[in-house]
């Protein structure tokens, strides 16, 4: 049985470890012995397989960063009137946000201290323009109610999605999870409520 | 005018001082030299206004936690339908964050490692527990969008409003103002957004 010991070595395995690590500590507070430790290997064999933690800082970022603007280039979000594109573009980011949980909530944390964080904070306010002026493109369109700025609604958009990180578990895991709540029907509760409001 | 000078004495601007390195450096960073320095005083004249940094915390959370529970016992928040009374709370919720800003940041961002900290989070979770109560009280009138979850709404209200703390800033200082948004207007939008959605 030597399938999961040969497993740590993997830049995937590691990656999760980082992500894990980095989350807790914050990057700026993570030491290569932090990561050598937390992933059973020595600094040495660390050193093997990446260069620096800025580098798995860059991976771990991309898994987030990637998926999200995948998610701009899908039909969905490019043909149709542009409030149904960001009803798209609202519900697979929250798929992507459940999907790769540790790394948006990563990304959501980062500071820019260094080039890979100032990069990742440069990709997140990308999104946000994009989603932005979904918002703003389907007021101009008559479909967002008339007396809500699309500025204010888009923000107000990104703290209760953005809020996801810090509540949701899959699985039942942690403090104040939500056990049966499939990714899925998540999704749907954010549209339902973002869309239509909660008021029956 | 030995007026500007005389009121950096009062507690009251020593708490604003507080809230703003806190919040900077958090309140584990933040030592009496450091809040010595930022209010111009020496150690000693800190120490003859306040026994130690734990006790400005407590007045400072006290700004934000004393007006969010007023709220809970307002008229408007303690007879009606449930419904109405959420949109109460939702609305003067968006008014103390708005009016209490920098204190409601602190309280926002608080871990827990001292008493004080213990208390503010205890004091989050009662609020919080108003908030929940309410939701499903409205759920079991029949006044909450039935396909909604209402812990999951509750979050998601949360992460909504609380989010004001990163993006809203008072008459148009800093990143990501929104300087023609009165407060008013602002908790308006954010009760349109939540009860009624944004399509039109």
């Amino acid at each position: 049985m030597t399938v999961p010991a040969r497993r740590r070595y993997d830049t995937e395995s590691l990656l999760e470890v980082a992500v894990a690590v980095f989350t807790e500590r914050g990057y700026d507070g993570t030491s290569m012995e932090d990561l050598a430790s937390a992933s059973g290997l020595s600094k040495s064999s660390l050193y093997h397989h990446i260069e620096g933690k800025e580098q798995l800082l860059r991976l771990a970022l991309e898994r987030a960063v990637e998926p999200l603007f995948a998610v701009t280039r899908e039909p969905g979000a490019t043909s149709g009137r542009a409030i149904e594109r960001l009803e798209h573009v609202v519900r697979r980011e929250v798929d992507v946000l459940v999907e790769r949980l540790p790394y948006v909530t990563l990304l959501l944390r980062v500071h820019g201290n260094t080039e890979v964080e100032r990069w990742a904070l440069e990709q997140r306010r990308a999104f946000d323009k994009v989603v932005a002026a979904l918002v703003r493109e389907a007021a101009d369109e008559g479909d967002v109610r008339a007396e809500l700025d699309p500025a204010v609604v888009t923000r107000l958009l990104f703290g209760m999605i953005n809020s996801l990180v810090e509540w949701y578990r899959p699985k039942g895991s942690g403090r104040g999870a939500h056990p049966r709540m499939a990714p899925a029907q998540l999704a749907d509760a954010v549209v339902r409520l973002a869309f239509d409001g909660l008021r029956r």
